[in-house]
């Protein structure tokens, strides 16, 4: 089953993909949640309640096409990031292979949604692109072992972490790089478990720039899977219903070639993962109001 | 004004401190949010109707003593962290005077009240301490200059940022040290900047561990002031209402200390801001249930 998060005015809803419709959950069923975050802290059954909505038959659809997404969990309490969990992405960077991941936060303020702008922001041209898995956490976890760890993954999607290198390195510490608003794409839907290989292995991940292939690995290249990293993490911390957990990279990203390619005015970038989706973005410069 | 946000049953509530007092705002005016952040995202004037409610003489009120407090913004959209924004604390862990401020981000996951406990996990002997002074934002704030900076703070309060420092230092990443549940004391109470110098500037401040100064500076000391901190951030990102900003510690943490000071179960840990307040936690162990 594919989720979506779908703007209406000023509000956002939750919708479910059917052929080349979106039905309309909250229209189909005023009991259900409009995001998927309040319905996973509520512990309502939103894939059931999808179903049931798909069976009866549900009028209360437009076409895919013609929907403006969000952001696909439009608030998450954390968005959780790993850096380096590609082996070969962290000796592009000259480093050696990591014995722990290494760990920040995105703030939502720097989300967006599938066909939005990813911007790039006046005071740097240094804005690069990162093609990521991402998780959504189903349930609060906390001292989960890697065997039980899958149980609290509620979908997949895609995520692009562009980042803004010349902040990201400016200090050592990486967060405030990856949180220039306008830059964490995040769609453009939830693929449910039951669709996918256990943890999302084995799949194919690929950025494309202007429809070159700048990415290219497999999620089973990851040096911390998505088991052992909910196991990893909720030894410190609880995760809680409607997380995000964006997983790393692969090699080559922009900064690390040779010269170095940053992302522009106009550029189509595409995150796209077998079986997963295609999360599509055109770089916008920021225009300043006044 | 000082502005308490407090337990009652699962709930929690915004109260206002009269006396000896809290007045339960909630319960004195139906039309008031519970939680600051919520007020502050609706432009609600919560200021103005508090000292309504105080004119009014409201009844409802319970002593300060007995109330139990939540972290002061309990789910606040991001907790932005400055690192190294006392010069004598980067150089006591060796480092330069920083060009920029180090950033992280908190989880709200991580976030205890005044009188909570704090919690040393099983995981790691290496608590620490950090005293910090952190502040509310009010209002959405984007290339804001410093000039107008002080606008968009909405109040100030104590933080302790409570470290986890071999998690913190196991790769170049701070974030997973940072966020360990129940390390991030946030209260006990926010103060408008009525009654604060401009910026919280100028401002004893001390942590205090079993009853002896462990830290102690001035807000003045701090690199970069609020104001500045504001104009630095809103070139990268929004800053929402009810978002945190913490403003980084000055020297005397336990891990520079030769030998190192690691807080242990019983410990009592204070953070005491002049004209700010006075956050007080007890260190716990981890227990986990099962």
């Amino acid at each position: 089953m594919k989720l979506v998060t779908f703007r209406s005015g000023n509000e956002t809803r939750v919708g479910v993909i059917d052929g080349d419709d979106v039905i309309d959950l909250n229209k189909a069923d005023a009991s259900i949640p409009t995001d998927l975050r309040s319905a996973l802290k509520q512990g309502f059954d939103l894939v059931a309640a999808a179903q049931r909505v798909i069976d009866s038959g549900s009028d209360h659809r437009v076409p895919y096409a013609s929907v403006t997404l969000a952001p696909l969990v439009p608030e998450p309490g954390k968005i959780v990031c790993l850096g380096h969990n590609y082996y070969d992405h962290a000796k592009e960077g000259g480093n050696l292979k990591p014995v722990y991941p290494l760990i920040f936060f995105r703030g939502a303020s720097s989300l967006i949604a599938h066909d939005d702008p990813v911007i790039r922001p006046q005071v740097s041209e240094k804005l690069d692109y990162e093609a990521e898995l991402a998780i959504v956490i189903s349930k609060r976890a906390r001292h989960v072992k890697r065997e039980q760890a899958l149980d609290y993954v509620f979908g997949y999607a895609c995520f692009n972490d562009a980042s803004v290198r010349d902040y990201q390195k400016r200090t050592s510490q990486w967060t405030i790089g990856k949180n220039f608003d306008g830059t964490g794409a995040f769609g453009p839907w939830l693929v449910t478990p039951d669709e996918l290989p256990p943890g999302a292995e084995g799949l194919s991940l690929r950025l494309i720039l202007n429809g070159e292939t700048m990415q290219q690995a497999n999620t089973s290249d990851m040096i911390w899977g998505v088991a052992e990293t909910i196991e990893l993490l909720t030894e410190v911390l609880t995760l809680e219903p409607g997380d995000v957990v964006v997983m790393g990279t692969p090699a080559g990203v922009g900064w690390a070639r040779n010269p170095p390619v940053w992302m522009k005015h106009g550029d189509r970038v595409e995150v796209d993962i077998e079986r997963v989706g295609r999360l599509q973005n055109t770089v916008q410069d920021e225009v300043t109001a006044g």
